[in-house]
């Protein structure tokens, strides 16, 4: 049985010591009285939940999966909806909500950290909230007071959830092509035809209302992608009293059998004329969407800061726990018939891996949090721009980077366990399987790199990169004269310069082949991305350093990571400038008949 | 559902055009009659064979896996049983069999070839005849003649099945430290008593005996590795016709789950006493059972080749199929609603990544079968100490360069298909699923990668890795001076230097600290790999160039994907090299407790 714990002390270490979330926040009027006490509480008590209640139920899920019964009703696995009811109990869905719905508005910090663990536990059953607060998002920023009213609290308090209904069959990427109907009625809702597939969480039994988000197209509505509008469009429709009233026609046609998330119904969600009303303004469903997805984007990428620091605990355990072999340098535990195969180089090689994804990833993603809050709540407008524009610099990466590391930590903690970790019962390759979708929803991780590359880089003519490059030239030049600090501030520094050539090069290219822009994308994002954690390290090796005298091994395994991440995973950010410089030739010569 | 179709152009292409394999065969005294003719026929009998009859049972071996009844006995999904009588009576088993035991003796390039199709139809199913092979090669070349005389006829026939039975819950990569006993008996056979786990085909329904190959320990056996023995223990003892007799206590106590290749039966295998015989001397199983292991390690490149192929042609053909979007340089298809996908530059990175490991593995594998050929046959006596040399050199790349590139492919392929890629019924995650174990198994990739450097390269001072040195120089030499072949000649030069700096100094570095071998040996593996390709590719380029005027499309793919290949894929290998450069320090310094 795999084994999980919260890890608050690299938690708290992010948000204290890097980040100085304390100060900071009390910084902000918001968030004025939050002090340090009311968080360590919250991520202990939501630790705690998530060890004890969800992660439990995370090999049953896989196991089980979801059931659609003939009427259309979803099962969902043995323990899932009892452990959503606590969750609801114990108030977890409002943390970061309204509180003019009921909400306790905590930081976005927070339920970062709070969503970590949960994926850590357990990503298919996390998604059922997840979602739900992304509805939750989306009609707080643009539903009407009518909406609001009836949703809000009810998404809220939990008892109520919601989804995103976008993909058809014919489409996905290119959300243009869509198909579903939205008709006018004589009372100002519309009637909506048509269906969806990859409906995560698109019928169950957690909630007693479900709440559809559902993209479609107005009649005579421009083709193409500015002509599709937001519906909100709830499974019983609200009665007088604001309680669930008349089934809506919209159901589960069938369930999707897929590689992990197991736990999670995926459905094709057929709407047989159901009645919704417009989110949003008109044909502009798709910037009200986006939205969504921005949180969206985020949310993902900390499904996969929560499987790679997983699966690490669970390698790490087997890698100090199985004896096999010796060490190449002569025996370790000459008492024991062979040494723990944490004693060879490579055993440590995956396993450091997999401990700089984590941690990389959670000082990653704990900080655009922060840039987030901020963003939001200050009253700074330079700032408030500045953090923008860095937020949206950084969400593609968030997404594509850290869940393409994931991919290859949790693939990396398999591998420890050898010829164990390819079975189920170990749970190494249930995480691999969760994690391999994280690459592709919310826009695949190619998307992510178009987004990255050609919008919020050469889109700007590398403005929002420059606010990026600002951060590490301070930093650079702060630490620079300090000997201790050569050996990360040296090789951060040259990858900041080579950053900044390489996208004015792509640019010149562009102009004139723009398949320049889509041959270099992905590699780009290994580069950009590399660029974020060698800032990242850098900075935590700063602190790892100043404590170089105190006894607390946390330190010391904080400076050995950042080491490790700078001699074994910055280097390949070269190998991908050298291919980025290779162009589009190569790419495109193969006429398309002859593949 | 997904398509095969045996991809027999580039087969005869690698074989004939490539390999010049037919000139070959017909100068070594055993195959002087076989012709080109016979060969193409058995490759298009077996291309249909695969491609009717197992590879539409692949997906419901994936969904039903395999049932073990209380009994012990175990049911193989539908139709795998039928299919196997069909294999049987064609003829197939024999094919790279004795004559003297009712075999074909064809070459083992033939049989690559008739593999790399089985395994792109249906892995699990493969490995049902693939294990059998290999347990007739361990009779064929250590057992009695007793044994032979018992076993080998009902083995190449294929009427009984073979397996290997190493690993225990205690030991896997460390088999000396393995428990199963064997007693002798008054009679000179033994008695074998233990739990042996991870059993591929240990029992099945698909042949009327199973013959075990069983590693054990007899009384009074040295320690570790050197007290290990070899035993043969059939599932039903034969009586004196030779038939299946009497009922040996060996059975299944379970099956694994596991992450993929369900239609194969992991067993668990209780030995209670079961009767065996001693296969070769006493104490020197392992040298009988590396035999075996080798030919393994060959299998299982196989499998991860046919799986790179077959994953290929199906993101290629949703690729074509799939239209969403338009391309960055304008509509393609302004009559479709939008262009199809392989006109994205990123798609067809992903598709040419997988076709540049699926040629590059065919091309790889093929010609180590050829050498392997060669070296039995010749009476050459440099050519075949050569030979063997290079065997020895390149088996450790073939099982896990070519795995972890089917891994990346695998996965490549299903990026392409998106959402799709995840969803079951389209059969692309079952091939990534299937394709993780082939990292394992064998094995593991670590293994292979230290019996690459540690035993192959550094164990006799460079000697074999010279023996493949002066293949690239002579090529080298010879092309060096053709402007055409230039682009690809000089990279290759270039990492033949590189390798050779990089394999002293990692030498040297080992005599002082042994860690540092095993530290530099996965990504030394990496940079051998493509040092492999980057000679395979330029040589088949140089084919493809004297085909330029030829207006067969072959040749200009076959062009197109080497460009990719050097362009796109090759830089991999100075990114590892700088990463062993870093040397140990990184990954020991962390004491094991603060991991």
């Amino acid at each position: 049985m795999p084994i999980y714990n919260p890890p608050l002390r690299d938690m708290k270490f992010v948000m204290y010591e890097f980040l100085g979330a304390e100060k900071i926040y009390q910084s902000l009027p918001k968030y004025k009285e939050l002090d340090r006490n009311t968080l360590d509480q919250i991520l202990e008590e939501a630790g705690k939940f998530c060890k004890e209640v969800i992660f439990p139920l995370n090999q049953i899920g896989d196991r089980q999966g979801c059931i659609r019964s003939e009427d259309g009703s979803v099962k969902t696995p043995d323990g899932f909806k009892e452990a959503y009811a606590k969750y609801v109990e114990a108030g977890w869905p409002s943390s970061a909500c309204d509180t003019a719905y009921g909400g306790q508005d905590l930081p976005a910090l927070l339920n970062t950290a709070l969503y970590e663990m949960m994926n850590s536990s357990n990503q298919a059953w996390t998604m059922y909230p997840g979602l739900s607060h992304g509805a939750y998002q989306c009609l707080h920023e643009h539903g009407t007071e009518i909406q609001k009213k009836l949703y809000l609290e009810k998404l809220v308090s939990g008892i109520w959830t919601g989804t995103m209904c976008l993909t058809e069959p014919h489409c996905g990427t290119d959300l243009g092509l869509l198909k579903t109907k939205a008709e006018p009625l004589a009372d100002g809702s519309f009637k909506i035809t048509g269906t969806k597939i990859f409906i995560s969480s698109g019928e169950h039994d957690l909630s007693s209302n479900i709440i559809h988000l559902v993209l479609a197209r107005l009649p005579d509505s421009p083709v193409g992608s500015k002509g599709i509008s937001l519906f909100a469009v709830p499974k019983f429709i609200p009665n007088e009293a604001g309680e669930s009233g008349e089934r809506n026609p919209v159901s589960c046609g069938s369930l999707e059998h897929k590689m992990g998330i197991h736990g999670n119904a995926t459905c094709v969600m057929n709407f047989d004329g159901a009645v919704g009303s417009l989110v949003g303004e008109a044909h502009k469903g798709l910037n009200a969407m986006f939205i969504m997805m921005n949180e969206a984007r985020l949310g993902v990428g900390l499904q996969s800061v929560g499987l790679t620091e997983v699966a690490y605990q669970n390698s790490v355990a087997y890698a100090k726990e199985r004896v096999q072999g010796r060490s190449l340098t002569g025996p370790k535990e000459p008492n024991k018939p062979a040494d723990s195969i944490i004693v060879h180089p490579d055993v440590r090689r995956m396993l450091l891996t997999q401990r700089a994804y984590a941690e990389g990833g959670r000082a990653f993603s704990y900080w655009v949090s922060m840039l987030i809050d901020i963003e939001k709540t200050t009253t700074d407008e330079k700032l408030k721009k500045e953090n923008a524009d860095l937020v949206a610099l950084l969400t593609p990466i968030i997404k594509a980077f850290i869940t393409d590391n994931a991919f290859t930590s949790t693939n990396e903690g398999l591998q420890v366990l050898g010829g164990h970790g390819f079975i189920t019962e170990w749970g190494m390759e249930q995480f691999v399987r969760d994690a391999r979708i994280n690459m592709i929803y919310e826009g695949t991780n190619t998307i992510q790199s178009l987004d990255l590359l050609g919008r919020k880089v050469l889109g700007d003519m590398g403005a929002k990169l420059k606010v990026f490059g600002k951060y590490v030239r301070d930093f650079v030049e702060e630490e620079g004269t300090k000997k201790a600090m050569a050996e990360f501030v040296d090789p951060l520094a040259d990858i900041g310069t080579k950053v900044e050539k390489l996208s004015m090069e792509i640019g010149m290219k562009a102009m004139m082949n723009k398949d320049v822009v889509g041959a270099a994308a992905v590699p780009y994002m290994r580069v950009l991305g590399h660029f974020v954690y060698a800032y990242l390290f850098a900075r935590m090796a700063r602190i790892a350093l100043d404590h170089q005298k105190s006894d607390d091994p946390f330190y010391t395994a904080k400076l050995a990571t950042a080491r490790f991440y700078f001699a074994r995973l910055l280097p390949e950010a070269e190998y991908h400038m050298k291919v980025i410089r290779s162009g589009a030739d190569t790419l495109m010569a193969l006429d398309a008949s002859h593949f």
